[in-house]
Formats: structure tokens, sequence, C-alpha cells
């Protein structure tokens, strides 16, 4: 995903500014515009200490139609208490004023250090720029404009044909570290001008973040800011016309959002290569993705893929403690790529070492691992661990 | 831990060799022989990819009453299929030849590289060593056989006052990696001179493992070979002679094995310090001990005291994701030490980072979490998460 040029989506502009929340010369401010009739979905963390954003975001979600986001990056205001909820109110309310629309109409996003005070007045004082910037064009500007440890902007585009006519998707997110989304990634926003229902666009949203960000992890910690949105603006002139569109465009949508949770996954903190862990054969698609999650978190197996060792002793012991009290450990199988390395509860007979890690070597490695319990399978996406994991968070904050 | 002197338990000797399955000039191969009449409680991983030397413990254990354990650490015989079964028994038979006991007597314990092939050539080829060596002295040679990456040998001895008399207990543990000990840890071998029915030995044993070694972790990744066995060889002459000599012994051994467990977190592969994770004020000690161990096994939080970061808005995000749907965050606090850093969801009035630094520069560190919920509490244990950790698990095979 390098510079990809993401499609603009018509009814959403979207501007940039550098306020100084992260280091000098840095773009860390971004607002967007949904046109007057759009439609907004969204869903947040769960973990229980959520920002003062998110509480605010929902507050506002609930009480009408958005027309605003608010995304600054540098400073999560998380952990802030009530002072966090006043600041979060005050940003919304600036920009309210600003363009002219209820402070409810604002739905605000914030990434970054927590614990520490919003700068409300720096905030404030880069709308104008964001505002002055205001184009269709803008995503690329954006996809920079959101992100924190993240090395690259992540922003993927489709085009979706539906009975009615064409209409666009695109989406940009960020997230490196606190990777483990729980019903939402750390920040990813998506627009589409179909024109779709609310509760139809919150049960697309709902569906795809459940096969794209809940699956992907990078150090197992679920962050307090995590928030998804998808809008629909409605400029195509295209509705659903039917359940084939629907599921046309929620097709479109689970693979977008799968591009995008890869690209974190690729980009996590520290990563020298992406890793997909497949798990097959399992009796439901909860246990299969209990034993993806319990070997793309393994320490040890990641550190061993930074490595290139093909240490299928490590995976096979995650997959051991993966929590299924009746597995027939006989009739597990683990594969690197199509290369068999484990089956039997040992090494592949005619197992070679140097086969396996050429298997390992490049910037992308799947890991295959069948259960032969049943037919449920699921896919999570994560990184290896490498020194600079180390590095970027012991450095955090210094 | 610098090298303490173990207390001799009559009734139990020790003997440790080289037999070249580490490298050469290390030691690798302990046996240790129990004195006739001698019971054996035991507990091993839950992890459902069990070393073949567990399924053979295990098997011997039912069968009758062990004289001989047989330990060899440089290759787990783990992952190594029917034939780690045929190998592991053919160590106990060449024991049991030599010193002319049952094949049953003979319970096998390995630790090492999941994988490969037992050496049973050089295992039998050391057994003569080991057996010439035997000494109720050889404690503290043993703690040394035994190790893998651990730094140091971790032993530790008890007198305990029964209404009978005076008895002994001393044990000994391995384990730096792959720690997440479910129902047991890495290693570890206790032994006591007091005269314990087996029913009592066993449950003395569980109920030490649940609050001792069950409660550590290094890096989340439970092990495939994690045993702990519990010995009584009657040897003292002293039995329990009702309810207070049975909790006398077992808050003797539960904090023998406090002592042992803690020394595998504080020598935790790549550990620069050892974190003692407290939470109180749960509704459970299951719900105490689950956002413990959210908080030890968290890389960011980990990281940041590497760093020596009072990063208190990741421990408060561990807290968050730790699975109580019902967490007031109000009511939650943490304190480094003594010292307040968080409450009220948020940094604690009159924080200061510099003083909260100074908490977390030492080589133990405690974090007290208050859930503000109940009287239910748990503590575990841990270590920082260093660029060691990284260099340690990507190069131990190479």
């Amino acid at each position: 995903m390098s510079e990809p040029q993401p499609l603009p989506v018509p009814g959403v502009r979207l501007g940039t500014a550098q306020a100084g929340i992260k280091r000098v010369g840095q773009r860390d401010l971004v607002v967007m515009e949904l046109a007057a009739g759009s439609r907004c979905a969204a869903v947040f963390t769960r973990n229980r200490f959520c920002a003062a954003p998110v509480h605010v975001a929902r507050e506002h979600l609930a009480a009408g139609s958005p027309r605003w986001l608010l995304i600054n990056t540098g400073n999560a205001n998380a952990g802030t208490g009530e002072a966090g909820m006043r600041d979060a109110r005050a940003c919304c309310q600036a920009l309210a004023q600003q363009v002219g629309v209820a402070p409810e109409a604002v739905l605000p996003f914030s990434t970054g250090v927590i614990g520490e005070p919003l700068p409300v007045d720096r905030i404030v004082a880069g709308l104008p720029d964001a505002v002055a910037a205001l184009s269709e064009a803008g995503w690329q500007e954006a996809g920079w404009g959101i992100l924190t440890t993240d090395t690259r902007p992540k922003l993927a585009s489709a085009t979706v044909q539906l009975a009615g006519g064409a209409v666009t998707l695109t989406g940009m997110a960020k997230g490196s570290g606190m990777i483990r989304p729980n019903m939402a990634t750390m920040l990813a926003f998506v627009a589409t001008d179909a024109d779709i229902p609310q509760a139809t666009l919150q049960g697309l949203l709902g569906e795809a973040v459940a096969q794209s960000f809940n699956r992907v992890t990078v150090d197992g910690d679920t962050s307090t800011n995590d928030a998804c949105t998808l809008v629909a603006t409605g400029h195509s002139g295209v509705a659903l016309a039917g359940e084939g569109d629907r599921e046309r465009l929620a097709s479109a949508l689970t693979d977008l959002c799968v591009t995008l949770a890869r690209a974190i996954a690729r980009d996590g903190e520290g990563a020298t290569r992406l890793i997909n862990v497949v798990v097959e054969g399992a009796q439901a698609v909860a246990e299969a993705e209990r034993v993806a999650f319990t070997v793309a978190e393994s320490p040890l197996v990641k550190t061993a893929l930074f490595a290139a060792d093909p240490n299928w002793g490590r995976i096979l012991a995650a997959v051991g403690r993966a929590g299924i009290d009746d597995l027939d450990v006989a009739g597990v199988t683990i594969d690197l790529d199509d290369y068999r390395i484990a089956e039997q509860g040992g090494r592949a007979a005619g197992y070679d070492e140097a086969e396996a890690s050429r298997r390992i070597q490049g910037s992308e490695v799947t890991i295959r691992i069948g259960l032969g319990r049943g037919a449920a399978a699921a896919t999570v996406w994560t990184c290896d661990f490498s020194y600079d994991y180390v590095r970027i968070n012991a450095e955090y904050r210094t």
C-alpha cells in the first residue's frame, strides 16, 4: 500500500492541518465533512476505560445526524476523567460554531498518548486551516493526518456495481500498537456514496468489522479509543435494490476492511512481516478464532517468525493451550504456506528445515492450522515481534 | 537467590551429571532417589500437546510408588509422537536396570527444545555418573542441572515445627521462557521428610501450586512439559498430628512455592525487574486473577516497565479490557508500591511523574490495583519485557 490514490466519495470532503499536537511539521488534525442527508454508522471499543471522545461521539450519534467528524492524533484524551469530557465537547463546539452546525452534529475522535490533557487550544487554533483545506480529494492527506506510530497511511478504495449503477467505497485506518480491537479498530473511517438506510448501514458495518478489524492483533492490547465509522452520503443516487445488492456491497465492504486490517498488521509496531494465521477444521468460528488469536499473540511464535525460524513446536504449543479440552492432537496439522511442517502430534514426515525456513523469509507469511474437528474457519492477521517493538514502546513517551 | 544453601531432606538423594545433551561442560542430567516408603504427588501441564515424559510420568505414577525421578534438560521430548514415548520409556528402563527397580518406579521429566528426538544414548551413557554423584547434599548441583535459558538456580528451604517435631521442606524449580503454568510450572521438585498420606500430599500440592506457580507468567505461553512434584519421605518420623499441623505445613509449602515462582519471574527471559501485580477489591479470586494476568501479560505494560516509565494509561487500558463488563471505572485505583497514580478514571490528583518513576527504578516493582468491587484479591508475578527477550527467543535454535 505505498501511497495508493483513493477514489473520492461524492458527498465527503476531508481537510488536514498541522495543529502542533504532535511534533512540529506533522499533520495531526483532520476534519471530515459529510453532506446533508448522509447517514453514519459506528462501532466503538469495548474497553471499559473508553476515552472521552468515545463517550461524546456515542452521545452525539444518538442525538441525531452527524455532519462532521473531528479527528486528532498525538493525544488520546483517555484516562482524563471529567476534564477530558469537557475538552472533547469544547472541540466539537468550536468546529460547530465555525461551520454553523449544532455541536451534536460533530463526532470527535482522538488517538495518541493516554492520560495527558487534550491541548484544546491548539486543536481549536488548527481548525480554520483544516476547514480551508476541505476537498473530496483529501483522503490521502487525511490518511497521513490520523497516524501515530504508524509508518505509512492505510487507504483502500473499491467500485461496486449495484443494480441501479456504480457506487464508490473508500476508507482509511490507523493503528500500529495497542492493537487487539474488540468491536472496532483503533480508528477507521469508511465512506460510500450509496444510499443506505441507517439500520442496514449499521448491520453492514458490524458484519464487516467482525471479519476484519476484529481479527487483527499486534500485541493483544485492546485500545481505549477504538472506533470505526461507515458513512453513506447517497450522492450516487444509487440505493440498495434488494438482497443481491446488499450482498455485493457487504462483500466489497468486508474486502475493503480486510485490506485495511491487514495494512494495520503489516505496519504493526516494529513489524518486519505480515502473518496470516488461518485456522480450519474447527467445530465453530469462535473456536477457530480462539486458536488463531492464541497463536497470533504468542510472543514465542512471533519472535521465531522475526528470526525466520520455522519453530513449529511453538505453534503446536500455542494450539495446545488454546482451551480446546477435547482436542485430538493426532488430528492437528500445521502448514507454512503449502508446506506441511507438523502432523500426528509431531514433526511432519520428510520435514526439511531449510525448505520450511524458505516459506517464512518474505514480507508475508501464512500459518495454516488444521484442527480436524469440523468445517469452521477463521483468519487472524498479526505481525512478528522484533527488537523495534520493544524500542518503540520503551521510548514512546521519552 | 544467589546460591542459597538448601537444607538436605532425609530420604532424598540427588545426583547431577554432564551428559552432553546441552553444550559440552554444562550440567544437564539429574537423578533424584526417593527412599523406600516415600510418597509422591504431582501436577502436570494442561497443554493438550503435552510431552512424552508427561504421559509416561502420569502412567508410572498411577502404577505405583515412584523411587526415582529422572530429569534431563536440553531437550523437551515434546512434539515427538510415538518415538518420543519409546524414548522416554527407554530412559526409565535404563535407570531402572542400573539401580535395580521396576521401570514404573522411575518418573521421567524433560525440558528444552521442542520437536527434536531425545538423545537417549547420551542420557543412558550419563546415568552412571549421575548415580555415582548421589548425595543428600546434592540439591545445589541439581538446581543447576535442570536449567535451560535460566541464568541462575532456584532453590528454597524451610524448617516447619509440627506437633511431633521439626520437618524440612526443600524445593528447586526451573523456568524462564514459555512460562504461564496451568496446574504446574515448568519443572519444580519439592521434598519433605514429613510423614504424609498420599491423598493429603496431593491436596497440599494442589493448594500450594494454585497460589504460586499458577500465578506466574513470563510470556503467557503455557509449556508442553510443565510438572511439579512433592515428595514426602517420612524420614523425620513426624506425621501430621491434626488440622493445626496441616495448616502449618500447607502455609510453609505455599510460601516455599511462592519463593520459587517469584524466582522464575525474576529470572524470566530478558527480565530486568520482578513485577508483583496485586489486584484487590475483586468480587471473586478468579476475577482478581483475570485482571492481574491481563496486566501482567500486556506487552505495553511490560515494555513501559523495562523503560521505568510509569505509564499508568497502559495499566488502566489493560484493566479495562480484562473482561469485567460491569466495571465501574470511577472506583478503580492504581498504585505503584504505595504511591497513588490513578483514580476516578484518570491520573491521581497531585500526581508527580518523577515521584512515580522513582517507584519503578529498582529490581522489584509492585503494581497494586484496587477494583472497589469486593474483598477478593490475587497476586500474579511477572517480569518486564526487554530487547533481550526478543534476542533470546529469536536466537534460541540458531
